[in-house]
């Protein structure tokens, strides 16, 4: 199933939503109107806003603070992407020149600090509180979680229970809290927000071990980038930490040496052979969908609509995908 | 008079707002802390929370929320200044390493991320909804006006109109907001929070005018950047706008394509002389003296007390430094 499909009961809305994300960000300065203007245009899949409005629609009706909200969630999001590219000195984003390489660094980080000031400021003219805080607590943990995932990957000893951290801060926090807002503004049912908020905490959980599989998995055509980066960068994700676990000590001691020199092409082929062998493939695969399942769960308590099949869609298409 | 005697009123204060400040940037994440303690130790001279905390004395009695509003400015400029410095890849800040050269961009960039959230958080678990609305105001401009600035001088036509605008929003906006987080915090009356809120407002114009200045008339040593630094990157600030009012045709056109070029020393110099010819210095040295009477004029209401007369040497303080 594509993804385009499974969001499709909500397209019409997010048709309405662009125009509420255009009209927050309107300026009378001609280089930010021309800034804004291509950021829109090369706009990726509003999978955020999706999340937002197809939670809505679950607990109730979608109204103006759930395009609000979901304009919060993106316009925080769109920040977070042109900060990074600057960071990462990308050429491009989604095919288009980055914008640091049409207007320079300078121009890149003020953008982003203003889409994130207009954010804020939208949800504090609403006095949108609650939406304030979840998305606030979000950048805290995703901020969080990856400054632990460098930490630990520099002293390379990440254990499970560490990865579950770093991995629900760094890429589940945002998505429940897309999930939280959309559930928060069409009803005022705390289990129903609470509920919701768990779905998107799994299905990011999820989408994540499924993201760090297919760095193994995938071939560099299907994923977009080098298979193996994580190995490069000294990330241990779950499925090397559990063959860890299961390995020999010699074996582990000889990967582990491996990985501090910096590992090329063939050994990241001799590396994935030893996680299959000792059952880490399998076991994160095994892993992911105990997190589909889960997230399924949540949405055990909500009558049947269509906003509620697109949920239960995705949850299982986040665990499936090949890309 | 010095800096450091002139906000010698609330440096007891400062030091409990210090503790504030530590407390509100703790985490269990070690490189977060690891970074947070340098931050700390190499801190500037917490010029904004000393603004804060003057408004509130001068208004009433310094409290909890006071250190609050103090915190929440200090955490949003230390933001920037980490963002900022990975922005022009600078070596050092205050004279010791920048935490990009220690920690890389990406730890600077989360950091900055991570400082940001903690403020929104101090300020929404206490719901301090108005402090919140004016610093994302300030933001809001802060970045325009950065923005704009890099559009006039790309276009090479700022004329005084724009001029002011891009001096309010840039720095002017945040001072502003000191002042008026710092009223609010100590009393309910609007009207003398509007007060203190045009009272920064304008310090921060005359303190940028006399920054610009400083930059025809400062010598390397003291301001500790070379002069003519904004006539090298096309920025006209007041000074040349005025001359280039004054001055016939011919002459102006002859400055204008010399700027378009590029300038170098040599001609850095001949252009400060036109500058001075057509008056340019003595006109912005008493618009900035204007509004450092203007400013002083918004305490006319308040009663004598030591803050007060803080907060008047300041004004002065800001148009006579030569740094």
């Amino acid at each position: 199933m594509k993804l385009d499909s499974i969001i499709a009961p909500v397209s019409p809305q997010l048709k309405d939503f662009e125009a509420h994300f255009r009209r927050s960000l309107r300026s009378d300065v001609g280089l930010v109107d021309a800034v804004v203007r291509y950021m829109i245009k090369r706009k990726g899949k509003r999978i955020r806003p999706a999340l937002v409005l197809l939670s809505a629609a679950t607990c109730g009706e979608i109204g103006d603070a759930t395009f609000r909200g979901a304009a919060l969630v993106e316009l925080l999001h769109t920040a977070t992407l042109v900060h990074d590219d600057v960071v990462d000195d990308a050429d491009t984003r989604r095919g288009w020149p980055s914008i640091n390489r049409i207007w320079k660094n300078k121009v890149s980080v003020l953008l982003g600090d203003y889409v994130l000031a207009r954010g804020l400021l939208l949800s504090l003219e609403h006095e949108d509180i609650a939406f304030l805080h979840s998305t606030s607590t979000a950048v805290r943990r995703m901020s969080e979680g990856e400054l632990l995932q460098i930490q630990k990957s520099r002293q390379m000893n990440t254990d499970e229970v560490t990865y579950f951290r770093i991995i629900g801060d760094k890429t589940a926090s945002l998505l429940a809290t897309c999930c939280e807002i959309g559930a928060r503004s069409a009803t005022e049912n705390d289990r129903k927000v609470e509920q919701l908020r768990a779905y998107g905490e799994a299905i990011g959980i999820a989408f994540q071990i499924r993201d760090d599989l297919l760095d193994f998995l995938g071939t560099e055509r299907t994923i977009g980038k080098p298979v193996g980066g994580d190995l490069k960068e000294k990330k241990f994700t779950l499925p090397l930490i559990y063959a860890f676990r299961q390995a020999p000590n010699g074996r582990r001691k000889a990967v582990l040496r491996a990985l501090k020199r910096g590992v090329k092409r063939k050994e990241i082929a001799e590396i994935l052979e030893f996680v299959k062998e000792y059952g880490g493939i399998d076991y994160a695969d095994r892993v992911a969908k105990e997190y589909r399942d889960r997230a399924v769960d949540c949405l055990a308590d909500f009558p049947d609509s269509e906003a509620k099949r697109a949920l239960t869609d995705l949850a299982t298409f986040v665990v499936s995908r090949s890309k």
